[in-house]
């Protein structure tokens, strides 16, 4: 019986009830022979209310303070979490990020993890403790600040500290059963995933799924650590990530994975830019130095008639005004005509390792699109993901179709729950 | 212009409005050239609010984890109060007691410090920032786990600060004006005192005066730190309690600093104890192993015609039925003939260090009482005190009586509020 890194979500904790019942799973575990760490969140919306107060105080709050007063959160769902656990009859201690070694850049808000040193969660867990650590939070190398490591922090804090103590497997407690093959907000007959690959849900989260987050898998695949993603209510078996699939997880191979959407994101067209080098690494260059992310970019074939062409790329709405306003600025030195900014765009995405080997799927996806008379704007490719933009308001109807059409439909109409996984 | 250390307890950060207002009177300190270190309580209702939710998790939280869960309260005030002055203009940084230096033992709950070592605070006033520190918490010098101070702990906490960074002063904010001859309750008379000596001013603590904890002023007396006790709402000059006073402190030295009261403790009576060597020891013993505090002490004349004699304390209600268990238990082997219990009672104390030198002092304040129909049931001095312990209910009639007669009564009849400092 080896170590297991157990991580609850804010929804899993969100009042007493859920933090005996949290405790309950977690002495269950180390019942059954396992060392346990559990990583967890701030209770339910503790940190909107925090977020809340620093508003009424201060219009612009200091990003280093802005850390310190949320970190309060994860310290008391951590404590009292403990405290539920030796009510239980065993022994637990909370640590904070900072006592459990999460070092961090000092990027408040947004820090990323340096260094994990976790030799007080060893020890305690080696004197029979059950370890119980703040998510999301870390100190700064350089000044010993307290950080936050942003949206899915405590993801991140989990499968860090799974690598840095070697963990058999990190299993991420979440209000929803698994992955699945698409939303099932949005597709009744989806189907939950047990296994995928690392690479296969980096697409999936760089696409629009919620389940896991991106730099989360990232890390992960980096440190080789099984993510079981599950629910903390229902117990059952979720969905694993890992590197290959192991034991029963064979059978679980598929050609595609799943469809994901994304309607978050807006699209801005610089229209009539001179079809001549370095004009579009002028425009990305403007949008870089505003630190705008940026996804699919497309260019198109440039009028011979005119020698100028369009460029489109999509980014985060909330980005849109950062981003338009620095390009407008540099209209002049960039030299191009107007900007284009459309807000009601919407991105289906087909990801699948099969694809690398089945020609057929990108002609499959886009007759299942035709066939729902779906109309794609943009397209963009990778080497296991096919995304294609459209108009927001077709993008439920997209999904159902495609994956109707790859065969992911589940024979169940069963009604799942589908949210958040807090941070 | 030197280092100021300044506090505030819960009462006066209780919302964003009053952080906001706390926040301007940290700024004009700064701006009028000193530096400044500031001591924060949890706002408000925060420690109550947190303490619930343990009782709602488990009946018996474990020390450890209590208080890392109520530590989360300094943690949001301080943020909060750093934001606030950061929008005011001026530089500011928070730290935890661990940051800050505060090394504890490793009592739970209550824990003693054993030595500051303000680097990081020091560091941070020399760079011009105005340095926030989360009073009432401090870390384990062996385990390095977060510890609190217990009841008055950030008062605790600033005065030690104050010493370890030398500071000029440390002020006290508090919902009153400052230390008063009596409780304003009670003595619609009551003055505010200007400058009163550490020593008076540890008897007023030990007699009921809730103003300033004992060991607040025990550490401030040690390092011979001056404390000046103020209104964080009217700004006024408060009380400064020092060895020595200082310039127009001088004119305030008074034979008879104050009267205090206190109503929050019970009598036991050990009835019928042989009058012989190590019977009080042996009665002692048991009550010191029993974990309970003790105040007032008397043993009576003993009747000539049994040898035997009565001995009575006095201690806290809350711990009566501890001691009257204890001694139940040890009836046997102590050797007497029953225990009385009496929570109906009151104490009243006259403090002054004049009174060392004025003879008159007891028979005035007997003949006072006396004038006033109060029967006196214990009596205990020191040399700077008298106190006596009456019925319960005639506790107010007999502090205004004593007040009135040694001339402490004000001219003018205006109200004070007079409350709790916060923890």
């Amino acid at each position: 019986m080896g170590l297991v890194v157990q991580k609850y979500g804010g929804s899993s904790v969100a009042d007493a009830e859920g933090i005996k019942r949290v405790a309950k799973r977690i002495v269950d575990a180390k019942r059954s022979g396992h060392q346990v760490v559990v990583v967890v969140s701030a209770m339910g919306d503790t940190t909107d209310e925090l977020i809340d107060l620093a508003g009424e105080v201060s219009p612009i709050p200091s990003g280093r303070e802005f850390d310190m007063l949320l970190t309060a959160g994860e310290r008391i769902s951590m404590a009292l979490l403990a405290m539920a656990i030796k009510n239980l009859g065993h022994e637990a201690q909370s640590f904070t990020g900072s006592q459990a070694g999460v070092i961090t850049d000092s990027a408040h808000n947004k820090a990323r993890i340096i260094d994990v040193t976790p030799g007080r969660i060893r020890t305690s867990v080696d004197e029979g403790n059950i370890a119980i650590v703040a998510g999301f939070q870390g100190v700064s190398q350089d000044k010993k600040d307290i950080t936050t490591l942003g949206r899915g922090g405590s993801d991140t804090t989990a499968v860090a500290l799974a690598a840095a103590l070697d963990a058999d497997v990190c299993e991420i407690y979440t209000d929803v059963d698994g992955v699945f093959t698409a939303d099932p907000r949005v597709v009744k007959k989806a189907r939950k995933i047990d296994w995928i690959s690392f690479e296969d849900m980096l697409e999936l989260a760089a696409s629009g799924s919620k389940v896991l987050l991106h730099r989360c898998v990232e890390y992960a695949r980096r440190y080789n650590i099984p993510i079981h993603v599950r629910s903390s209510f229902s117990g059952l078996r979720g969905t694993w990530v890992s590197n290959e699939p192991q034991g029963d997880q064979k059978m679980e191979q598929a050609i595609i994975s799943g469809v994901a959407h994304d309607t978050s994101e807006a699209k801005v067209t610089v229209v009539g830019v001179p079809d001549k080098p370095g004009e579009a690494a002028a425009i990305f260059r403007t949008i870089a130095d505003a630190e705008v992310n940026i996804d699919m970019v497309v260019q198109n074939v440039s009028a011979a008639s005119t020698g100028l062409t369009d460029i489109s790329f999509t980014l985060p709405k909330a980005e849109g005004r950062k981003a338009i306003d620095a390009l407008e600025r540099a209209k002049g030195s960039i030299g191009f005509d107007s900007l284009r900014y459309d807000d009601q765009i919407g991105k289906i995405s087909l990801v699948g390792a099969g694809m690398k080997t089945n020609p057929g799927v990108t002609a499959a996806f886009f007759e299942a699109l035709s066939n729902a008379s779906v109309n794609i704007e943009l397209i963009s490719t990778s080497e296991i993901r096919i995304s294609v933009v459209t108009r927001a308001d077709v993008v439920d109807d997209a999904v159902r179709a495609v994956h109707t059409a790859f065969g992911l439909d589940s024979d169940s109409d069963e009604a799942v729950v589908y949210g958040g996984t807090g941070r």
